[in-house]
């Protein structure tokens, strides 16, 4: 299935895209909720989702906004090197474990959303990645079956900003500025996919130009290995996001100079066989303060 | 006001704390929850606390089961290297950044709840740390001003698996095994301590054995510049927390050998004014996969 979470006028629902058609789930089963939370949590309720394929109301794909596929993830673990060409664009040495670090949901916004260069920086970069959602949690979930606690891949942009992500040896600040990290539009379920979602096109591009081009099948530390990894040390729920990297071509390794984006540009990523995440640029609009009751 | 979020029975309530004696602010204002959470969000409601001291229904503070003061804490932010001495001790530069990186929900425990050593590794350690919790939310919050935004302190072990900490650069898998970061168990209002909770003397002990010992007035970066730092890169939200890094005297640079906790052990940290957070270490039961619904 390829479920899109997203709104049509100010009602946001679960829908399930079949071409150019989406099927209303929440409408069709109501405990499925308004994003994917509770389908991921439960195999029961995904069996219902898959039976009201074609029986509820369908929307034109296009009349729908989307919203993120769950509003705030549990976690967001991300893996940070994983291909090897981009860890020597980096300058980093090859590692025997992965570089992970964490998103907070508020650095999240939906695919569509504007991506936010805040006022204090211009080195806003981009990063194509295959981003998967847990289903069946677990602990110390072994490489040998740890596919079976996919719900489902998606596609992710882990927009960097660089001076801040290198302003010590911890990367958390460039990374978790607020709407820079763009998840989605569609989640699609392990069998629409090939195994581990191996083997897919990856690719970032502003217009006619191609950033990023790679292949899922070149990244170091695979779907399965990864959930193993991560499960060894922390307990995995249903919902939870984990970035898998990005490959080559990331804006600040552009010679001879960097290629950082810029207000608006829009950033596409898309992966093979998933979908295509589009995200329009802007300026922060202001630095001044803001409160939050 | 001394906050202290805890179960007697199996009820989970908001207790304010007087002496040896605890009312159940949950009982005398509903609207409370069972939690910090609506407290943080409400000054209204904080007032509404305040007017129900010594009214509501009183129990032994003995008679409380320490809960997470937050349950899920929107974002739980940790600020890596603020003491010169553990700095040095840890072998890094003296940064002009804070280092920062973040902790999952899962990797937190009440205080009294025990502190889990993890099956792959013995070289679980503590640090004491001062945590904030954040009242009015905000970004671009100025270092003048910062200080209205707390809406509390607490007292946070930041258990370490220090082999998981440095397989890479980034610190967190070994930030993150599940059930090794404490939090509470008294939260206090500002008022309750001196400008910025600083000039309290910090501990840490196994019984007798003084293990840290230091004052938060060592602390690089005060809490009002901290809330200034960080929330130019995110929006803070009432409930989050921020964790103010440790003073030297870390089990991994004890001299001749480190000191890691042991299981039988109970690590007690201590902030002057602010309570003492006890975690009894104790073995991962079990390495076997467990799955989560």
């Amino acid at each position: 299935m390829r479920f899109l979470v997203g709104t049509v006028g100010d009602v946001q629902s679960v829908f399930a895209v079949e071409g150019d058609q989406a099927t209303n789930l929440t409408f069709a089963v109501p405990e499925i909720g308004r994003d994917l939370s509770a389908l991921t949590a439960s195999p029961e309720l995904l069996d219902r989702a898959k039976g009201a394929l074609g029986k509820g109301e369908t929307v034109a794909l296009s009349d729908i906004v989307p919203a993120l596929p769950i509003g705030v993830p549990g976690k967001f673990i991300c893996l940070g090197l994983n291909y090897v060409e981009h860890i020597k664009e980096g300058g980093y040495d090859i590692p025997d474990y992965p570089a992970l670090f964490m998103r907070g949901h508020n650095s999240l916004m939906a695919a569509g959303a504007p991506m936010v260069r805040p006022a204090c920086s211009e080195k806003l970069d981009y990063e194509a990645e295959l981003c998967l959602i847990i289903g069946k949690g677990g602990r110390h979930i072994p490489e040998d079956g740890a596919l079976d606690h996919v719900f489902g891949y998606t596609v992710f942009n882990d927009g960097s900003v660089r001076d801040y992500q290198r302003k010590t040896h911890q990367w958390t600040p460039g990374k978790n500025f607020d709407d820079t990290g763009a998840v989605g539009p569609i989640v699609v379920t392990p069998d629409e996919v090939p195994e581990g979602a191996s083997g897919l096109k990856i690719e970032s591009r502003v217009g006619d130009e191609i950033l990023q081009s790679s292949n899922t099948s070149n990244m170091i530390w695979g779907v399965a290995r990864t959930i193993a990894i991560i499960s060894e040390y922390t307990t995995l729920h249903p919902g939870d996001h984990i970035a898998l990297g990005t490959p080559p071509g990331v804006g600040h390794a552009k010679k001879p100079d960097p290629r950082w984006l810029r207000p608006g540009e829009t950033i596409e990523i898309e992966i093979e066989g998933i979908g295509i995440c589009a995200s329009p640029v802007i300026d922060e609009d202001t630095a001044a303060t803001r409160t939050v009751a």
